[in-house]
């Protein structure tokens, strides 16, 4: 198992072209937000925006429309129970984020059967939080496409059917070729499980031990994946760069908010760009 | 009476551990804001939030839920009307804050008779504002719980019985034996009195004398004790932090602003931590 | 007519009291702002909270809340159609604003009535904007209160009856009397006729001359005034404060928006209290 | 063609005049922003006020009037299915921006007729985004007014019938002829077709790549043209700053937002008046 360092940042975060347009960096569709949750597709959504990403569209419920425009007019937004929009939104897309305060309700499972059945193999996936859980209970079939899973250890379980004691790195490895696509397995010091290897992320602290945080990294993930062409290495990057900015804040603070990680993005990637 | 100084904060404020999740710094769940009072119950949240809580949820009128998410995407919301969400989130809680912008009608008392009637004694339960005008009106019998109490001095008045004249230390203590738990008795000298002693806060600044301010100790205090395992010095830490950065931000401002405590908790937790 | 100096600053912002609490610094009522110009009695209510006044309260259409809430949770809200309430906060207030985005509907003129027959002869009463159009075009009979109005030189003209050229100081002070209590006549060099003098604000920048200004001193008159004993000297000190802060940003920007001169208050008022 | 520096800044920016007041700045009126791309309004609102446009009032869909006011209380509101309304605020506009999110519905193109039947010869109409398809769709008649046109390649495309590929300048200023107004093509080196020349903007960078900066623009050229009397200069100096504030920013971020392009404008436009 590699151990992440910087030097994933220098190799993802391309210095951008200067005959490039919005379109160059790709459009992230965001799904999820309930009538609870509203704020982790808020978090997911501000992630991808700082992340920069060409074009943003959150699909959510209405409720939590005005609160998204109100920190993030950058973003567009869509009701999730719309299914024609949903279909249209997520088919245009290059990167889809699923599963930030989805919930486990009927709705939620609607919406998910819809991504699934829309995307498409040469879009990325992103499933998260609740659709992880919806995945698990029902067994979906999952679709073709670039997936990226990003459970933390109960949700790994459910998914994997491994427990939490034996989620071993051969274990995990085992079921992650089952499943295909790449596996971010989040704890206090994650491992991303790839087509290429496995990779252990020793940044991060107990600072950043807050809710969001999960939803703040899908976001930036989906960010990343849209602009960066080796969806791997995308992935690598924002899982790296998420713990380090945690690690620099915490120089300083107690505890570190998602959505303070959230605006070092444009600052830290630039630092980092290569 | 002792008197708090920063030792207090030291004491309670421990470095993080390095191998911890959300999980490990508690559940708090935020109860109150009516439709008048929505800001008050805002303001506890966000405090619960800066002071590191690990996950929070407010319960509160609906109407409150787009400027609560507009603010602080990173909680958690549900309509307190809903018996029986409240009644689960209650209960999966470490620590239950009651009070901030509640009001005194007939919702809010049906509000806190289900949170009474939920709470288990190894929770902690903070009851401020009108849920103690709601408590002394209506002689509620109280619940078996780790018991915090955070009137000003007329709201004490109400609960104990001692005219504002007469609420000296001993008759506060007497009360506070028979009612159990930690009184925080707030003026411009805030006194806590608490089953191993009582204490006063020399810090804070005539600076702080605006609205808010009660809502956002009380949501410290809720922070703190889901964080931090002695639960009296919690309180004692919160109460101290509270003055304490009003006092530091009042050397440069006339009047200090609730959000101004909040948003300077990260920052001067980190300084204190031991 | 005297020149209004810093001398007036020092004279009005009082060190604060040790012994004190939020009552100590007033109880304001904001009224205002309709389905359309909500922003006015936002502005005026973020400059009575950043002012210092102990405790505000904003009577708006309901529509305004969660806007207002997501910008200041320091304010509690109600419904200004709602005519108990309406009565009850009002009667208990110090200082009533009234004016900033009522607009000259049935309802605004309901309103304006209501508060006009609610406020007693110790309150002070700031007349601002649509509510001095109203006053003027309804020949409405003045309560007994300590009366400001804050009208620009066209709705001092449809006030007064003076035409625009004809606003001499004599024409002005004769009028004044007539009305009782203070007039602030605003223009690039704003006036202040008093009972006990006329004052000439020499302060403030064409780089303020943008939407939102007056609303913003109504609302600093209200803090200022629920604060400081001197009414007059209140109404002078915000004044000149308004401009003053104006003058300072603007040696660095072009154009001075109204939020900004609320946000730099709380450090203006502590360099220049004595 | 003539390439833009920041000589378009001091020719154009003026020292405000001292004896000034915030109708000397100009009115603007915002047209746009259905349920779908409310902060495309948001931003180009934003945008208008920062630039220090006197007095700024949005037209948009009702569902975004919170949102707006969270952000910027300094705008006024009305809802742009309200025909009288928005007749009335149109006509009394200096400037008027129409089409940042405003769609391309039948409530779309009833706004945008509406618009398109009540400017005057006097007044200045800045057709952007969703506006500019729907006038090339419909075969719109143009009304006569200063019009300022501001594609993007594509949007151009539909507008000119010239092909992405065939955009020469010739074949581009020969459509502006007939349009009549001014072009601002938008792409990573804006040019910008004049009746007084044609003009390259070299500033701008790839950072700036992202969704909402056409908004952001229209809202600048809106608040540019409502202060400044040469019309044609105030729309380079517009298109200059905007590339110019996002290159400064770019210097240490990675991308730029078009919100954070916003702040900067009171602070640059200072350093470039003359």
């Amino acid at each position: 198992m590699e151990t992440l360092t910087d030097k994933i940042l220098s190799e993802t975060i391309r210095v951008r072209p200067k005959e490039s347009h919005k379109g160059t960096y790709g459009r992230v569709c965001l799904v999820g937000g309930n009538d609870h949750f509203g704020g982790a597709i808020l978090m997911a959504t501000e992630a991808s925006v700082y992340s920069g990403a060409g074009l943003n569209t959150t699909l959510t419920d209405s409720s939590n429309f005005v609160s998204l425009h109100a920190r993030m007019p950058e973003a567009m937004v869509a009701d999730y129970t719309h299914h024609q929009e949903l279909v249209e939104l997520v088919a245009a897309a290059n990167t889809v984020v699923i599963g930030p305060g989805l919930g486990t309700t009927t709705t939620s499972m609607t919406v998910l059967r819809t991504v699934f059945d829309t995307v498409k193999p040469d879009q990325t996936l992103i499933i998260d939080g609740s659709a992880i859980t919806l995945v698990s209970e029902h067994h979906l079939s999952l679709p073709q496409a670039n997936l990226v899973f990003t459970p933390h250890q109960m949700e790994w379980q459910r998914l994997s059917g491994i427990k939490i004691a034996d989620q071993t790195d051969d274990a995990n490895e085992t079921v992650r070729k089952q499943l295909g696509g790449i596996v971010v397995l989040k704890s206090h010091q994650t491992k991303v499980y790839t087509p290429t290897g496995s990779f252990l992320n020793t940044a991060g602290t107990p600072a950043q031990a807050t809710g969001g945080m999960g939803d703040t990294l899908a976001g930036m993930i989906g960010g990343f994946t849209a602009q960066f062409a080796d969806q791997t290495k995308a992935v690598l990057a924002a899982v790296y760069a998420h713990s380090a900015i945690a690690d620099e804040l915490a120089q300083t603070q107690y505890v570190v908010l998602p959505t303070q990680i959230i605006h070092e993005l444009p600052r830290f990637m630039h630092d980092h760009q290569h």
